[in-house]
C-alpha cells in the first residue's frame, strides 16, 4: 500500500498545523495499492494526551485521492496519521458482480466467499456471528447465493471487520496546534496608556486608560494592546521625535525597557503599579475587551540585568556592550540580549519566566516585538514551553522582515503574524499577496494580522490619500483579515504627517512623546470604524479567511472579494475604490458559486454600510463608488429562495 | 541556520532523481539565520562509492533561495546534501562598509577584524598565515585600515577558511541515478520476428528477423524491440483474433510464455536457438541498434513453474490454479505468478536471473510488460539489484493504469515509462499533459516514451485519419518525445482496421497469427519516418524534453513548441496540423527568449521535411499546413547574427 502527498503536512511533518477549537481537519492523501484489489483508509486521530486513536473512515474523491475529516474540540495538540489496507471482501464483492452480470459460472468465487465470511464470524461479536453463519449459509443455497453475495446487509456486516492484517499505517504522526477562537478573530487597537490622560502635559496612568476603555469599546474592538509598559531607560534616551539629546520632562520610548526602577517584570511608575495594571485587565474584561502586551527581549543600558548579568550581552573588544544597531544605524538606548552566551539556559528560562509572571497577572496575549533579531529555536521552545501549561496563550509576531523568516517564524509556534498588508495597494498586489496567504499551504500556518498603521508605519497613501484613503484602508483591513487591528487614535483621527519627507515615521511620534488626542473632533473616524467592526461581529463569513474569493471587475482601481460560511448561510461581498480622489465604476463579473447564488434567479445585496439594497441578477452587475463619500460597499447577499408556498422571500 | 525547500527531492528524499551521464543537477533550496548575519552555503556531492564529498559554492538567486549545481560524469548512484553557515567574515565586511560609507567610528569595528583574520591565520596554510598576518598589520595602520579591510584580496584569502564550526548541514543525503544516455535519448522499433519470414505462411526465424534489420536500421531506429521470445504454450492457446479455439496451425500468443520446451530463459524453437539470438544481437549492434526484449512475468500453463513450483501460484477452492482476469474478462491461457507467496524469496531470485541471464546473452534493455499487476517493493528490489551490477540496464514500464501508480512506478526505479501520449490528441490536451510531465517535479523521475500505437493499441485517430494522421502523430512523437517508438510495420503500412466497432485491437492482431507485411507498398511511410528520425539525430535540441516551450497560435487544430539546447546553438519550432482532413492556417506569436531569437532582428526558418527556408521578423508569424501534403513543419531556428565585420549571416 502507498499511502502519498498527504496533505496538510508541513515540511513532513517537522511542523503542526493550526486550527481553532470547533474547526474540522480536512485530510487528503493519494492512497494506492499494486495490483487491482479494492483498497480502504482511513484516518486516525487523537490529541496529545490520549493514548487511543479514533477513526474515521476516508472516501474515495478521484484518482486515488481520498479525504477524511476529523473535528478538533480541546485546545492544545492533536496528532492524526492514516491507515489504508486492502479490501479482499470488498474486491470480491466487485468482481463477481462483474462476472455475474457478463452471465460467466461464479461458483468457485462463490466458495470463496463462503471461506472469507466464514472465517469472519469466527472472530465476531457473538450478534455478527450469527448473522455471518446465516449469510454463509445463503452463500451455499441455490439460487439466491448470488443475491446474497451482493446484499448491502452482507457488506455492513463484514465492513466492521475490515482485515487489517496487512494494513499500511503512514509512517508519520502529524500534528495540529488548536488554539481559541481569539487566534483566528480578533480586532486589535493599539494605544499608549501614558497618552490618555485627561489634562494636558500630564502623564497618563492605568486609571487614566481604564476611562479611555469606554471610548475603545463604543467601536468594538475586542483586544486592546499596549507597548511596553515597563519603566524606561535614562542612558541615551531618545528625545522627541527621536532626536539623540531629550529634555529633562521628554519621557523616552517604552522600548528602551529598565531601569533602576526594574526590568521586565516591572511596571513604570509613572503608570501605576502591578496592581492598577490588573484593574485595568479586569476592567477591559468588562467591556469585552483583552489586553495585549508587548513582548520586547531587549534592554535599556540601565536594565537590572546588565549589573546582575553582564555575560548576557556581547563585549566588543574596547569592553564596552554592543547596542543594538542595523549599519548605518545605531540604537545606542537599547543592549540586545545575547541568546547564544554561555549561560544560556539560565537567560531563557529568565525569559520565559517573564511570560509567565504577566499569564499570573492576567495576560494571555503577547505581541512579540522583532522576533527575528533572536533564535529560531528559542521561540520554538518558548512558545511550547509555554502553550504547554497555557494553551489558551496567543503570540503575535511583529516580524517585518523576509517572506521566508516570517513564515518560519509562524511554523514554530508563533498564533499570529504581522504582514505586508500595510504596503500592498494596488489592486495585483492585493490580490496576489492574499491569495497566497489563504489559498496556498501558507494558510495552514499562517495566520495573517492585518495593520494600517502602527507607531512605526504611517504609509505613503496615508500619508496622501486624505479621509478616503484611511476609510479605505480600514475596510479593506477588516474585510480581507479576520483579524486586524488600528493604532489609534491616530488612525481614527487620520494623523498623517510624516517625520520628513520619503519617511513613514510619525511627526511627533507617541514613541518618543505624550500626545493630547482630541477625540471628539468632528472627522475622526470612531463611528466608522465602530459601524465596520460590528459588521465582522455580525457577520461569521468576515472571522474566517479561508473562504476569500476574488471576483473580477473591470477596473483596476476596484477591487472585490467575498468571503463566506461553509454552508454559505453568511455571504459577505466588498467592493472598494482603491483611488483615494477620483470616483470609479465598473461592471463586476461575479463568480456566483462561492456566493451560493442560482445563476437563475436575482438575489437581493445589501450594503451594510450604507443600509442600501439592491437586486442583483446573474453575474455582470455594476457598481460606483464615490470616494468622498463611501469609497467601500460592504454586501451582505441573501439568495432569493423558493418557499414551500412558492412565496419568494429572501433568507 | 534553515535549509529548507530543496528542489530536486523527491518525497523527502525517498527516492532519488534521475539523470544521464554528462548532465548537471541543478540544486536550489531555501538558506536564512535568524538575525542580520550574512550567510553562506555550498552543495556537497560524491558517488556512492566514494568517501569523500566534493563541495561546490552556492549562489543568492533572490528572497533567501540558493542555487548550485554539480555535473554527473558516471554510471550509478550520486549523492548530494548541503551545508550552510553563518559567515562572520562577510558580515563584519558588510556592516563595515555600511559604517565607513556613513562616516562612523569605525575603530573598534577594526579591532574586531584583527582579531578575525589573525585568528584564520593560525589555522591557515603557511603561506596564506603569512599574507594573513601582512592585512592585520594593513588593519592597525592609520590610515588605510578600512581599505585593507575592504580588499577584495583579503576576501578571497578568508574565503578559502570559512568558520564552519556552526554550520548546519542538511539532514538529508538526496539520491541522484544517472543512466547512459539512450535513457534520455532513443528511438524505438518494435516487431515480430515470427513475421519476418521472406516465404509466405512460413515461422520467421532469428536469422529472417536479421534480414529485416537492413529495412529498420534504413529508417535510423536505434532500438528494436522484441515481444516475448520464449517457447509460447499450448493450453488454452487462443486462436485468430483473440477467439478461444485454436487451429492447429495458429502459433498462440508470445506472452502465453513457457511450455515443455522452456520458460523465461529458454527461446521458441521454431525462432532458433539461444545462439541464433546472440547473432542477431550482434548483427543489430552493427547496425547502430540495441534489443530491447520484452520482460513478462507470467506463465502459460504449461511452464516448467508450474510442475515444479505449484506454490508460486494461487490456487482456487476448487484445486485449480487462478488464472489471469480482469473480470469479467478471462486469460486462461495465462498463469499469474503469486509474488506473494511463502516461498516469495526462492520466487524473486528466480525472476531476477531471468534477467541476469538475457544480460548475459546480451541484452541491456527491458520492456516490462504490465508492472503494475505485480508488488512495486518487488520491483523496487529487483531494478535495484540489477543495477548495482549493470548500472546500464535500462527497465521501460508498460504500466497503462492510473497515472499515480505510473508515477509510482518511474519513483522505484523505472528507466522510462509508456504514457497517455496516444489518447491525447487535441490541443489543450497534448499541452496539459507534456506540460505535467516536462514542467513539474514528474520530470525529475519520470521519462516519457511515447508511443503512437503499440499491438495492443490502435488508436480511433489512427483507423479514422489516414495517412495525415499517421504522419500527424509520428511528428508529434518524434519531436514531442526525446524517447518514441512505433509498432512496425503496422505503422508505417498505416495499418488501420480494428477487430471490430470501438475497439482499439488490430483486426488479424500480429498477436496471435504470422502477418505478412508488404514492405515495398508505395504509400508506406518508411521514408518519411526515417526522414524524421534523421532529423532527431542531426538536432540535439530534440533528444531531450526539459526545454520544451509551447508557443501561442491562434488556431485551436494547430500546435507549436519548441525545444533548444541549453545554449541555444540548437532550436527546433514544429507546429502540427491536428485535423488529418482540412488544411489550417493561424498566426503564432512566438515566444522569442526560448528560440534565441532578438526581437529586433530577422531570422531564418528552416523546415527540415521539406528543406524550405523563410525569414521571419517578431512574434507573430503566419503558418498554413495542408494535411494532404505535410501535416507538420519541423523548423530549425537560425538566428541572425551580426559578425565582427559587419557582415550578417546565420549561424
Amino acid at each position: 500500500m502507498v499511502i502519498e502527498g498527504v496533505q496538510p503536512e508541513l515540511d513532513g511533518g517537522r511542523f503542526p498545523v493550526k486550527r481553532v477549537v470547533g474547526e474540522r481537519v480536512v485530510v487528503e492523501a493519494d492512497v494506492f495499492a499494486d495490483g487491482h484489489e479494492a483498497v480502504a483508509a482511513e484516518l486516525r486521530f487523537r490529541t496529545d494526551d490520549q493514548a487511543a486513536w479514533r477513526d474515521v473512515r476516508m472516501a474515495l474523491v478521484e484518482n486515488d485521492r481520498w479525504r477524511g475529516a476529523f473535528p478538533v474540540s480541546e485546545l492544545g495538540r492533536y496528532r492524526y496519521t492514516l491507515r489504508a489496507w486492502v479490501d479482499p471482501f470488498g474486491t470480491w464483492r466487485r468482481d463477481l458482480e462483474k462476472k455475474a452480470q457478463a452471465g460467466q459460472d461464479v461458483s468457485v468465487d462463490l466458495l470463496l466467499g463462503e471461506q472469507m465470511v466464514g472465517r469472519t464470524a469466527r472472530s465476531a461479536t457473538p450478534d455478527d456471528a450469527r448473522e455471518l453463519r446465516d449469510w454463509v449459509k445463503r452463500l451455499q443455497s441455490r439460487p439466491g447465493a448470488v443475491e446474497a453475495a451482493l446484499d448491502p446487509g452482507l457488506l455492513a456486516v463484514m465492513d466492521r471487520y475490515p482485515d487489517r492484517r496487512l494494513s499500511t499505517t503512514y509512517d508519520k504522526q502529524l500534528l495540529v496546534v488548536v488554539d481559541r477562537e481569539k487566534a483566528r478573530f480578533g480586532t486589535w487597537y493599539e494605544m499608549f496608556p501614558r497618552s490618555c490622560s485627561a489634562e494636558l502635559g500630564r502623564h497618563g496612568t492605568f486609571a487614566d486608560a481604564e476611562e479611555r476603555l469606554k471610548y475603545v469599546a463604543g467601536m468594538d474592538f475586542d483586544v486592546i494592546y499596549l507597548p511596553p509598559i515597563h519603566p524606561i531607560g535614562h542612558t541615551h534616551r531618545k528625545g522627541k521625535n527621536n532626536t539623540p539629546r531629550p529634555e529633562p520632562h521628554d519621557p523616552g520610548s517604552p522600548w528602551a525597557i529598565g531601569s533602576e526602577e526594574g526590568g521586565h517584570k516591572a511596571v513604570h511608575p509613572q503608570l501605576g503599579t502591578v496592581e492598577d495594571f490588573e484593574s485595568f485587565v479586569a476592567r477591559a474584561r468588562e467591556h469585552g475587551m483583552e489586553v495585549a502586551l508587548d513582548l520586547a527581549y531587549q534592554c535599556s543600558p540601565d536594565h537590572p540585568f546588565v549589573k546582575e548579568h553582564p555575560e548576557w550581552f556581547r563585549h566588543r573588544p574596547d569592553g564596552t556592550i554592543q547596542y543594538a544597531e542595523n549599519p548605518p544605524k545605531k540604537y545606542e538606548d537599547i543592549y540586545p540580549l545575547d541568546f547564544e552566551t554561555e549561560t544560556w539556559p539560565e537567560l531563557w528560562e529568565e525569559l520565559k519566566s517573564i511570560v509567565l509572571f504577566w499569564i499570573g497577572h492576567g495576560v494571555r496575549i503577547f505581541r512579540v516585538d522583532n522576533p527575528h533579531t533572536k533564535p529560531f529555536r528559542f521561540w520554538e521552545w518558548l512558545i511550547e514551553a509555554v502553550k504547554a501549561e497555557h494553551p489558551d496563550v496567543i503570540f503575535l509576531a511583529e516580524a517585518f522582515t523576509r517572506p521566508k523568516v516570517m513564515y518560519r517564524l509562524a511554523k514554530l509556534g508563533f498564533t499570529q503574524s504581522y504582514t505586508y498588508f500595510a504596503w500592498r495597494t494596488a489592486k495585483w498586489e492585493l490580490e496576489q499577496y492574499f491569495t497566497e496567504l489563504t489559498k496556498s499551504g501558507v494558510a495552514q500556518f499562517f495566520r495573517p494580522n492585518l495593520w494600517p498603521n502602527t507607531p512605526d508605519i504611517l504609509t505613503e497613501q496615508l500619508q496622501t490619500g486624505g479621509r478616503p484613503a484611511f476609510m479605505q484602508r480600514l475596510v479593506l483591513a477588516a474585510t480581507l483579515g479576520a483579524s486586524y487591528g488600528i493604532y489609534g487614535p491616530a488612525f481614527e483621527l487620520q494623523e498623517s504627517q510624516p517625520l520628513e519627507e520619503g519617511s513613514e515615521e510619525y511627526l511627533d511620534s507617541e514613541k518618543y512623546e505624550i500626545r493630547d488626542w482630541e477625540l471628539e473632533r468632528p472627522e475622526s473616524l470612531a463611528d466608522f470604524i465602530g459601524r465596520v467592526n460590528r459588521i465582522r461581529k455580525e457577520n461569521p463569513a468576515l472571522q474566517s479567511d479561508r473562504s476569500l474569493c476574488f471576483h473580477r471587475i473591470d477596473n483596476d482601481e476596484l477591487i472585490a472579494y467575498s468571503k463566506c460560511t461553509e454552508d454559505r448561510a453568511n455571504v459577505v461581498l466588498t467592493v472598494v475604490n482603491l483611488n483615494p480622489r477620483l470616483t470609479q465604476e465598473g461592471w463586476l463579473e461575479l463568480d456566483l458559486d462561492p456566493l451560493g447564488v442560482d445563476p437563475d434567479q436575482s438575489f437581493q445585496v445589501h450594503d451594510l454600510l450604507t443600509e442600501a439594497r439592491h437586486v442583483w441578477q446573474g453575474s455582470r452587475n455594476f457598481v460606483r463608488l464615490d470616494p468622498s463619500v463611501f469609497p467601500a460597499h460592504v454586501f451582505r447577499i441573501r439568495a432569493r429562495v423558493r418557499t414551500e408556498h412558492d412565496f419568494e422571500s429572501f433568507m
